[in-house]
């Protein structure tokens, strides 16, 4: 008899056929006999319907006011799952952010959750109700409503696991789990049974779309035990994610990944002056425009350059910037590389195994594939390669790392088929 | 520089452009040099369409999960108009029924306002915004969701305007104010200018669609000036409703309604014992249906006969709870009359003069129309007649009290084009 917060996304509430099906999902954990509480986001395309009527009124629409819209979707969700519930004779009440009280900062469109109370949700859960809860809102201490941002509704239900101190948080997606790559590159891959926070948070930050890093982030400082699986499979087990020092062995490298989001900025002939550097960055961030990989040469005849990547989207934004800052540039040049993928291998194992990274050079390097950047931290490695060597670099990575059936990762942005 | 209170239906916000309509009207009273309140509905047929959903969830949703469902309309309009407004370069904020503080009983579907907090209101008022308010909708004390029913978003604003002591409540719908009667029986009729909340309710009780009698009520209980006017032409004032001790001079009768959505029951041959009546509305009143007219002949042999008319919505509820009372009705007949109208003369100076009834009774006999039954208050006299006499009696009506260009009324359910 435990605590069990269950997460579905928009498409599987798309319409009252599915919100029944989840609805049974929902009882079947209950029927388990466990406690549960539900998180759900807006219907299929609600969200982006709304956004749609804001910018028919108006092409800025206020932030605060964007958050009061938006919020109306979620809310729409658990009224109507909740009836489902009902209707199949089981105790459900659903629950705005507001009423719940999942408490945020005060910025609209991206808050961070700061406290979740657990006062209403004990109450209603001892009474036997199914608690279906409005992902993605909440509510700031002054009854302003924000809501969470990109992974709002998975962040919103791992918050909810940890402050009811759950068993686990189930993510259903229209996956079956967590795969060592993407499957349609390396069809024979085989899906995750269990990975650790660690490696998920590394396939995340690269481009594995199933879950968003912060929701990973929040599991893993509150250690709630999460699995990601497929609301139209219920008898698989998906992917269970969990601390590293629950889990007995893992290979070195548990899965690869790639991403063609990015494009590379190449800053040429900068004045090799102390600073420089520090203050082109500083720049960005204060625009809030994030810094993927960043490359230093040494100087040379007293000029410097530097190579960093950001995200396609922001690459306007980033020019406007560095044309503006022609203080620190001078003479330099801007050169813009958009035909990049960076393909990354990522595992808790590398930690004590050392000579993982020259596996991989070598490995690219016998595809004759050349590597334009790379980027470390303890538990992965990056390489930037040519856009078009991408499929093959994630291939020849997959059969170095014995990968082809074992276990993790995924693509974000387009793979030319090459 | 007084505060002004505005409300404005769904067909008034129903898309984008018109939101931009509503939002010139809005700041048209603010640069008047008032303060502004406005309240809205859910755009357009929102408010049907998630009760289509809902009916496609389940055929019996809870009327929680109800209010939970429909107050996101309201909210959407609201995050729109305030959008729309600040897009005009005002400051604007909207707040929704629990940010605001409208207390309601804890009565789903159909809570009344037992209090409104003024302190947020007051503050934003203050900083010199337009506040953007959620008709119909309310929270309980204990943060449940409620809606208000028929005519809540007339009634939220007119108890906003109570509450914040206001100089005026502006009620925005599609006609250009209150007629002495329906301009397609009688083309001729006159817009009222000033009318008495006294009149206005008894027109609205009779089947005056423009304003819903909760409404009127509270705008009469708390002495707030309330304005019916056209959202289509903001240059026309529309009617003034007021108190009775407000205005100078008034007719007799300052309208005529009719109704033609009743039905009458007659039950005959009922035993004449103490107690039948009373038991029998007992019965209906338990089951919460109205009974408008009543009329109980005179004991015949120890028999007796009662007459009496109820919403035709309501005809088959009411014949159930009839034929569960066989104790009382015994070998009493129950017969049902549907082509009937009820038509109503409505005036605050019927007071004071004596003989208008006769007047009516005798214009209608004048035309051969037949009375079936009468139903009198302090400022109303209505008769009920065949159906297919309703439009003449309402010309005939007019004319007798010289309303052709004068001063109130409307029709309720359709009238037989004979």
């Amino acid at each position: 008899m435990g605590i069990i917060v269950q997460k579905f996304g928009g498409t599987s509430v798309a319409d009252p056929e599915k919100i029944h099906n989840v609805a049974k999902a929902v009882i079947k954990e209950k029927e388990n006999g466990n406690s549960v509480v539900v998180v759900v986001s807006a219907m299929g395309h609600t969200t982006d319907y709304l956004i749609k009527l804001a910018k028919e009124v108006t092409e800025t629409p206020n932030s605060r006011e964007m958050d009061m819209l938006l919020s109306t979707g979620e809310q729409v969700s658990i009224a109507l799952l909740s009836m489902a519930i009902q209707s199949h004779g089981h105790k459900a009440i659903s629950m705005n952010g507001q009423q719940v009280g999942i408490i945020t900062e005060c910025i609209h469109s991206k808050a961070r959750i700061v406290d979740i109370k657990t006062e209403k949700l004990k109450k209603y859960l001892d009474a036997g109700n199914i608690i279906v809860v409005a992902g993605f809102q909440g509510v700031t201490p002054e009854g302003e409503i924000t809501t969470l941002g990109r992974g709002g509704s998975d962040t919103s239900a791992v918050a909810i696991a940890a402050a009811l101190n759950a068993d686990r948080c189930d993510i259903y997606t229209d996956v079956e789990g967590v795969y060592a790559t993407d499957p349609r590159i390396v069809p024979n891959v085989k899906k995750a049974d269990t990975i650790s926070y660690e490696e998920m948070l590394e396939l995340a930050r690269v481009g594995a779309n199933v879950l968003h890093p912060r929701s990973v982030e929040t599991a893993k400082q509150f250690n709630v035990p999460l699995r990601v699986r497929s609301s139209f499979n219920l008898d698989n087990l998906g992917t269970l994610i969990i601390g590293v020092n629950d889990m007995e062995i893992y290979k070195p490298v548990a899965g690869v990944a790639a991403d063609t989001s990015q494009v590379r900025i190449l800053l040429s002939n900068l004045p090799d002056i102390p600073g420089t550097a520090a203050k082109l960055f500083g720049a960005l961030a204060k625009n809030n425009i994030s810094v993927d990989m960043i490359i230093q040469s040494l100087a040379i005849q007293g000029k410097n350059s530097i190579a960093f990547t950001v995200d396609s989207e922001e690459l306007d934004s980033a020019l406007n910037i560095l044309n503006n800052e022609k203080d620190i540039i001078q003479s330099g040049e801007i050169l813009i590389d958009r035909d990049i993928a960076k393909v990354s291998i990522v595992g808790a194992g590398m930690v004590d195994r050392p000579g993982i990274a020259a596996d991989m050079f070598r490995s690219l390097a016998d595809k004759h594939i050349n590597i334009k950047m790379i980027s470390t931290s303890e538990i992965k490695i990056s390489c930037l390669v040519e856009k078009e060597n991408a499929k093959e670099a994630i291939k020849a990575l997959c059969k170095e790392f014995d990968l082809e059936s074992a276990e993790v990762a995924s693509v974000k942005g387009d793979l030319p088929n090459v």
